[in-house]
């Protein structure tokens, strides 16, 4: 929980600065959230609306979906000819996340309230730091729920892979492989299935009937786990980290012991979590490819690899640096033999991860 | 707005190593917060709490608050043999506070509400960054209104001191003092008026009848704005200033065209505010002196001077720096005269400031 997040600030190697992908996600999410917010405008009709951004994390991507979500409540009451409703919008993450650079960025979007909207009061932006793998808000506070790039995240490293006993089963490897034994994978769908059922039941509490719920996350489309659309991120990384071994720079014991808090579940293993909990209607699954290099043209002087290492670095840099202790210089080190990899293994194929974005309503 | 922070991180000059005043203030008003709490408890019963901490800066004090008043509760409705209300508290201060380092305290506050009263669920801590000159929360959402050593900031400089107009009013000075002209007095005194009645109003809207408020912030007994417990900490701090100027380091005009977004009102003037505005009724006031010094035996190999600059300089810094754009040798160098100003004046007395504690209901 104290490790878990972006690189801070805005620096070079900042998450600010590095977050196309997610922000590519968030625009394809932005249908669904629309069609969410009209519905509960329409079948709820509430005076003061509980908005919930769970991983909001730090840069622009935070507000954005601030703003899409303001925009469609605007559109959607204009169309049916009432009042904005008065709006509580709950930035969550964890503690540790750059919250900072977050609210400096708030008086920039009351001014575009202001001139856009014409909204001076009624909107409150507020953080709410704590998991969201538990409780955060009271109960029944809460409209529509949306979390977009987090939830592939683990409350925690599956203790049964062995990091702190000593006998490390998933040797070399940093996340589920191709040639990963059955207990490594059972090992992550095991912590997969208790995170995403306590999700669930903590939102049930906190969400009113009718209330909506857009997630999107990493994923895939393959019913098998170790899929290379949903591990050949790490399956690099663990080459890069190894190769660093080889040279004598990281003790490969280091790299036996770690392991990435993360599962990229199909949206079937999730529906099955849903159906499990009973609070939650799943209505409407997209999934959908996007490419590791979503760059624009305005950084095309670096390789592939180095923009794609830049946007892994970003996410993965503060969990790296709490286990390996490797400092800035030999984290270069890291990610230039990780672009290299990439550039490497790229000129066989294009790599692109799967993402999921699912839609439920809390029911009655 | 932007300019306004305590010190951030935990260095030497922040403001979470240099708060003792502050903490002294709050000790001196737990008394009166824990009289309001019983009665919030007893008089309006409510099955959740909202308890607002406004200017809740960043440091060991912001969360002291926090615990006093959960221990407060917690007492009470184990007297009253009910049990604890749900509780939402919702820390305030201006988007540039270092919210960050708050948010990395809390983990601890929920093991001790854990550990100690056995929360484990119902009980939120978020950060809402925003002016308290002007709405920070819904309508009726708040029981209980704390602030501690921070309405005595005004939203601005008063505009009429001519920062803009380049026809300075209160050359040489950055406060009011002893010299100063009627205008400059009423200046200060007009921004108080304007802010403070803006507090109330909006405060007012936010709490529920019968929601109680305790505000302490530096004042004065005496009915002259100019008397020394309300001021002399500013005149030294301009003189440390000038004498930067006569060593042609730092432009004189620089220092007419500063002023301090400070007032310190009396009794008197607040409860005249209060009575124009009309939503609230006093219902307890103390003004109590305390020293400059309030520093414990850990760090006595520093003059009383420096041990005081620095309480200072972990709240002024950032506005100097934003108008005088020092850099870190100069700032020191700044401070360091401070130092030896106040120590060459001690030798005749004991410098104290006045703090006021307030206490309100809103009325029905």
């Amino acid at each position: 929980m104290q490790i878990l997040h972006m690189n801070k600030g805005e620096g070079e190697t900042s998450y600010a600065n590095n977050s196309v992908v997610q922000k590519k996600i968030i625009s394809v999410a932005n249908l669904m959230v629309e069609a969410a917010i009209v519905n509960i405008l329409r079948e709820i009709q509430p005076e003061s609306m509980g908005f919930a951004d769970l991983g909001c994390s730090s840069g622009p991507n935070s507000l954005t979906v601030v703003s899409q979500m303001i925009h469609a409540v605007d559109a959607t009451c204009h169309q049916m000819g009432r009042s904005l409703p008065e709006l509580k919008v709950l930035l969550n993450d964890l503690p540790g996340n750059d919250f900072n650079h977050v609210f400096e960025l708030l008086p920039e979007l009351y001014k575009k309230l202001k001139d856009d909207y014409g909204i001076h009061e009624g909107c409150y932006v507020w953080g709410v730091p704590g998991s969201f793998y538990g409780r955060l808000f009271p109960v029944r506070s809460l409209h529509f729920v949306h979390s977009s790039s987090s939830l592939h995240w683990l409350s925690q490293v599956p203790a049964s892979l062995g990091a702190s006993s000593g006998t490390h089963l998933n040797k070399e490897k940093i996340y589920i492989s191709k040639s990963s034994s059955a207990s490594v994978i059972e090992a992550y769908q095991q912590q997969f299935h208790e995170d995403f059922s306590l999700f669930l039941r903590s939102r049930a509490k906190e969400m009113n009937i009718k209330g909506r719920m857009v997630l999107s996350f990493m994923g895939r489309m393959s019913p098998d786990p170790f899929a290379e659309e949903a591990c050949y991120q790490w399956e690099l990384l663990a080459r890069a980290l190894m190769s660093l071994a080889s040279d004598g720079l990281v003790e490969k014991e280091m790299i036996d012991s770690f392991n990435a808090p993360y599962y990229a579940p199909s949206a079937k293993e999730v529906e099955r979590e849903v159906d499990k909990e009973g609070s939650f209607v799943v209505c409407g699954v997209k999934a959908f490819e996007i490419e590791w290099d979503v760059s624009d043209s305005r950084t095309l002087k670096e390789s592939t690899g180095h923009r794609v290492a830049k946007t892994i670095r970003a996410v993965v840099e503060p969990m790296l640096e709490s286990h390996f202790h490797l400092g800035t210089d030999m984290m270069d080190d890291l990610f230039r033999r990780y672009a290299t990899i990439i550039d490497d293994c790229r000129s066989e194929r294009r790599f692109k991860y799967t993402n999921l974005v699912i839609s439920f309503i809390k029911k009655g």
